[in-house]
């Protein structure tokens, strides 16, 4: 039977300051990335979500960033090798005391961002992260962009990597997603953000923007839910997911 | 064969910002409350002290603080329980995760600063820092102010419990230190600092301030390295007990 | 022909967090307590609505807070004075510094939450507060609790005070607020708090929980826009004003 | 006469944690670069280093930098123009304020660290600093890269630009400095130090690393005061100008 998990940032609310909605997407998705509290996430907010996370049965993951909370971590920088071993380090420790206190279990760890999409290329930022998440538990897994250097990089260093697709966004001809700036890079129906998932589940490929078949390695789907139409598209995606018989589990149960 | 802690406050380092002079406090102490970032301390900065802590078997405790970097840990604050329960786990956890890197593990729990003196006193307080031990791992000793009513709470909650000694403080009759404010709180004297301490491990009693003697709880003596001649006290401290055959061995060692 | 001031906290959001509708109060209000980035604000946002209150004429003042960011400025703290009063001309400079580039002027500090009420009844912290003003310009004008100590102890060291009035807080006999522990507390009908808040621009006083007639005195009316009925409430509450005749004006005019 | 400023980086303090030594530097220089709390420095120690200053006669400086504390503002960041035109105001207003409560008046900026790097080469977030320094006064001059981009760009836009000198860095025969990963990037002879900038006052040139003359546009040298060694480099700076005749003056003084 074919399955895939759906996996969403949450945890991201900051003090008084509200972000997404966590209780609708909890129920939603198999693994939830949480905020870490260096590019959003403050420890009682982040408690809570990992309650419900393990109320729910939702895998836990590390959304690890930069330190830059204003920026949201999505500000490009440069850390010394010793600062962003550290950094992540911290930051997977963090959530890793938390996730005990609720009785759950950090499985993976998804960089966030500007460092997400930075290790992605940069095999120095890469290898720091990769070097962190060893230290700190070789078992976690690692979520990367599908099709980049750092996949390869990642398990040649042992970690076992999993790749998301973005379900509401173009991909370009050669397996990259279309920038936020050009026109269609978004897609915002419903109906269409699900059968293309569906398709990439069932048969491993879909339609990129240019009308050309490409093919993705993707173990998981993201899905947002920082705004009313994300959760509803994210509803969607499951749904049509699940009526076509495709199994929703996290990747990280076996 | 009589035996008795060391313990120091470390890793309270920030970024550029040196403070205190850990690598010649290391070898002099047996236990080592380490910064956890939010009073003090960056996680590359704390890890290098994990790394020599652990090559020189120090034993390592989670020195958590109020959220209050510019002040050091130092001001009042009245957290709610939430806040004061996810920043003691954060703390905690993140620590946990940069010791398990430099291949050591957090044995206690030392609240730092205006944190440490509320929970003396404040049982609301006091409940939320013994609860977030209890969540993050029950076998975290706490250590606390000899005497204070914090000592008895934790310990019915179930919490191991041992009391510092500060070496180089006077003490009221009553067994609580002499306000810092007032002529005669600090001891400079190497001798003196090391001949009481060595009066309180092998008799459990010294001087107050007052010319009474005083009985006082402690299982582990606290030096200080933020200064040269702190470093000094704290090495004529431990010269004077291991010459009068006292063991120096970590609370946490059997 | 009488004429009142209306107030509300602006700028709130904080780098990808937004808080309140600033773009709907702006034309209601006529002074915006605009926050200064310790308990709230970061500096493009800050000045975004700077650039809107001074197209709309609004005047500004600056919502100094304690440094405080995740507890939203709402926590008890002890700074010491040195730091009071260098935290309080900081915010007030960099908001003078923002207003000028935006063409308009900062004309009033009204301080904020935890520090807002200590002022209130702490002489010292209060002190420290006036002191800042007077240090930066004297011709600040400080908002603060009417009936309240400071009141006196800042228009005695040379301040011009205003107080405001809680348009949808209820009030206790002696003229101090219902604490929002209390059922009552807040008053959620729109025809309600203006019809309250009209009696008191005309006659000087309304009715308190217990149905005793107060007196307060209030230069300023604060409304919320943190919600959307704040917003709706904070209209009414200007529609009642101007439709019985009341101008609407920033105390800081003339 | 000849004359010329001595500048130094100031008020780099933050919290418990001292930096340099203030109170050495302030009666060397003529115009102290002070810290404006985005890199380094906290109110209350700017505040009394402003005190200092005023005292002394010493032209003050905004040093800002990125919103980067634990990083020290030296670690590359690719902020949004609105982020960097904000932060950029943000603190010179701050600096500005606390400058009148301690009786003197910003007169330059000197952007820090990595922003200074940046905005040397970089058109665009030169931009942004150049519009934020002419939203807020467009009579603050600008410190900035001799011989870098940054110096059209900004004299072409209306404002005042003057260029350091370093004293103890050993300059490339093109005019940049060499980088401090090479042998020989830092002069550590006070005599020769000395020298150096004696004859780049007297003659407009001096000597690169391989040998070659070079002319420096300089209208300020710049010294550090962040070691014991640096603050005694930088008197024999100072005695050696003035006993050669050369004018210590602040080049804010016409």
């Amino acid at each position: 039977m074919t399955c895939i998990d759906l996996n969403s940032d949450l945890g991201e609310s900051f003090g008084p300051w509200p972000m997404g909605d966590d209780v609708s997407m909890l129920p939603i998705v198999t693994s939830a990335n949480i905020a870490c509290g260096f590019h959003a996430g403050d420890p009682a907010g982040i408690l809570a979500v990992l309650h419900e996370a393990a109320r729910l049965g939702v895998s836990v993951g590390a959304h690890v960033g930069y330190r830059d909370l204003v920026g949201f971590g999505r500000r490009n920088m440069d850390p010394s090798s010793q600062e962003l071993i550290g950094d992540t380090i911290y930051q997977i420790g963090a959530l890793q005391g938390l996730a005990r206190a609720a009785g759950t279990t950090v499985r993976y760890v998804k960089p966030h961002g500007a460092l997400y999409n930075a290790i992605a290329q940069d095999a120095h930022q890469a290898d720091d992260v990769i070097a962190a998440i060893k230290a700190v538990d070789p078992a976690l897994a690692l979520m990367a962009l599908s099709g980049a250097p750092i996949v390869q990089q990642a398990r040649s260093a042992g970690l076992t990597v999993v790749c998301p697709a973005f379900a509401d966004r173009a991909y370009n001809a050669d397996g990259s997603l279309v920038s936020r700036r050009l026109p269609g890079s978004v897609i915002h129906d419903p109906e269409q953000v699900a059968s293309r998932m569906l398709r990439l589940v069932k048969e491993g490929r879909f339609t990129a923007i240019d009308g050309t078949e490409i093919e993705l390695e993707a173990q998981s789907i993201c899905v947002h839910g920082d705004t009313p139409t994300g959760v509803s598209i994210a509803r969607s995606v499951r749904d049509a997911l699940v009526q076509e018989g495709v199994e929703l589990k996290s990747f990280t149960h076996g």
